[in-house]
């Protein structure tokens, strides 16, 4: 059925209808705001918006898909701060579609809101000529919010799952010329179009009190570890052949595809900064959560930059092309985000 | 200067470098979320999104007025839920444009958020074709929250402030064929272009218990006073000489311009009902709030729905170009949604 069919109140009576109640919530979407209950007087907020044709392509992912990776966007900024998701927004801005494409965009919504008990309370709809999805997200800091500017020298720098592997899926979407056997297409396709937030793991690093820095990959390693040497006053020293790379990656990509790992966007792990003596704790965290945590390097003075070595301790060139700026980087007007790989 | 010499970053400290420190904010701008202190736990939670081309013109508004019109939308919200704002996220995409402009556009929402003690915690900012401004405006319920199924038959039916201003301000800008004073043309240029939020007067009516449901009326009366019969189970039965109409607007559009009034969007007026033997303190909260506040009818029963009645107590015809429904409406694709007027 045509989104013009059941108008703007009929579909927000058809989201709201599928949208589980869930504790905590005393009014939900169909008022002028959302009214909840919350148990801690330590917040975060986070939001973030995608476009069509800028940051995705219909072409590529299902309205599912992309659902699910609106929110774990905003649920990994959350995990980034060591926090706890509880309640979101959704502002849409949709084309002339149908109300089941909107109905398994709130599927994906939903499902990646059940993975982390977050509630769906409320949004804004709106008609536009391209789709735009804003999430807002709400979450706890039982334990205090980990920034990006803690950092010390000589303290470990470590990730979270492999990285690359979403910005290599890209890639493949836009035949940019690499061979994969069908498993591995998959795998990466995957990691790109369902990313995972790791938010029990940043909670574990919280509750603990293991990192002194911490922000989400979602920019590409370096640059996004650039922020965290801007913040902390530290320089950064990363060893290539320590970056986590997956099978997959590897046999497509190879080690020299590492500029996906270095520069590529929407990986969704973790970057964060602990004290040499932590290292026991952190390598417990992983166990516990089941989520892979590699070591790639450590914190060094300031002046010294951010660089990547190789196995020898030799300085390796860093490709220009690293991360995404959103104003001077090759997006421009409607052209992808996605055109930089 | 262009915003792609600046670039994403630059843009990001510009506009924390000029956002003032707020009580309640451990972390603002330039985290991965905002971390604040919450002194309630009862929270109020709402957004909304303005497109270019189909919510606002940039031929029609100064980029300050469109800030402070974004967030004062949503401090409406919270308004209409008896709730006080606290902290606002702004979500931005935004076209070839320069760092002047984006500024000028945060020292609206700024100081429409320093009008109410609203702290700006965050946000997103990412380039597209067109401006998108989506806020998030979280607040406090210290009162609870007055939603839109309370009315009971016999309930007043209130409204503060005067209607239609907006409409036909924005009517003018349209030159839809009204003359009007310089006068009368700035003042209804200002209602449309400079919305006030009805905070005061919305949680008064919350904390002395008064009003048994309220929203805010931003799709028109009729349509909006639709949404709470529906959700209270009433009609509504609502006086046409009742309807509160500035002098400026009587001047331009005569009497016979009520469907401004009554089908206008963009109000940011309260409606709300109120038990009978309230009148005395509703006025109370009028005088102590300067804010005009009128009773244009009553609660009836639902059967009745909603009618609109002249002096004699004559059902007058309702046109059917009621409120504004963004699919089933007249705005398709990049129309503007102010071409219903």
């Amino acid at each position: 059925m045509k989104l013009k069919d059941v108008g703007e109140f009929g579909l927000i009576e058809l989201i709201r209808s599928k949208t589980p109640r869930m504790r905590g919530v005393r009014v939900g979407i169909g008022d002028d705001a959302a009214w909840v209950s919350v148990k801690h007087d330590s917040l975060l907020f986070t939001s973030d918006m995608l476009i069509e044709g800028i940051h995705f392509n219909l072409g590529w992912t299902s309205m599912q898909e992309l659902g699910h990776k609106s929110l774990t966007a905003s649920l990994s900024d959350i995990a980034a701060m060591g926090g706890a998701p509880a309640y979101c927004l959704v502002s849409l801005a949709v084309p002339d579609m149908t109300t089941q494409q909107i109905e398994a965009l709130y599927r994906g919504v939903r499902s990646a809101a059940a993975e982390h008990r977050v509630a769906l309370v409320g949004g804004d709809t709106c008609a536009a000529d391209r789709l735009i999805i804003d999430v807002f997200l709400a979450g706890y800091a039982p334990y205090g919010a980990i920034l990006r500017g803690g950092a010390a020298v000589g303290d470990d720098i470590c990730v979270t799952g492999t990285l690359g592997d979403s910005a290599l899926g890209l890639a493949l979407l836009a035949e940019a010329g690499h061979e994969a056997s069908a498993r591995d297409r998959a795998y990466l396709l995957r990691r790109h179009r369902h990313p995972t937030a790791r938010v029990k793991t940043g909670l574990q690093l919280a509750k603990r009190k293991l990192a002194s820095a911490m922000m989400d990959i979602s920019d590409g390693l370096l640059q996004d570890l650039g922020h965290v040497c801007r913040a902390s006053r530290t320089g950064a020293l990363v060893r290539h052949e320590e970056l986590p790379l997956s099978p997959a990656f590897t046999r497509v990509a190879g080690r020299d595809g590492s500029d996906y790992a270095l520069s590529g966007g929407e990986d969704y792990e973790l970057l964060f900064t602990s004290g040499r003596q932590h290292r026991r704790a952190v390598a417990e965290v992983a166990r516990r959560t089941g989520v892979r945590i590699t070591r790639i390097g450590e914190c060094v003075a300031q002046k010294r930059g951010v660089t990547l070595v190789n196995e020898q301790g030799v300085s390796l060139p860093i490709s220009p092309r690293v991360g995404h700026d959103h104003f001077k980087g090759p997006v421009e007007g409607a052209k992808s985000r996605h055109s930089r790989d």
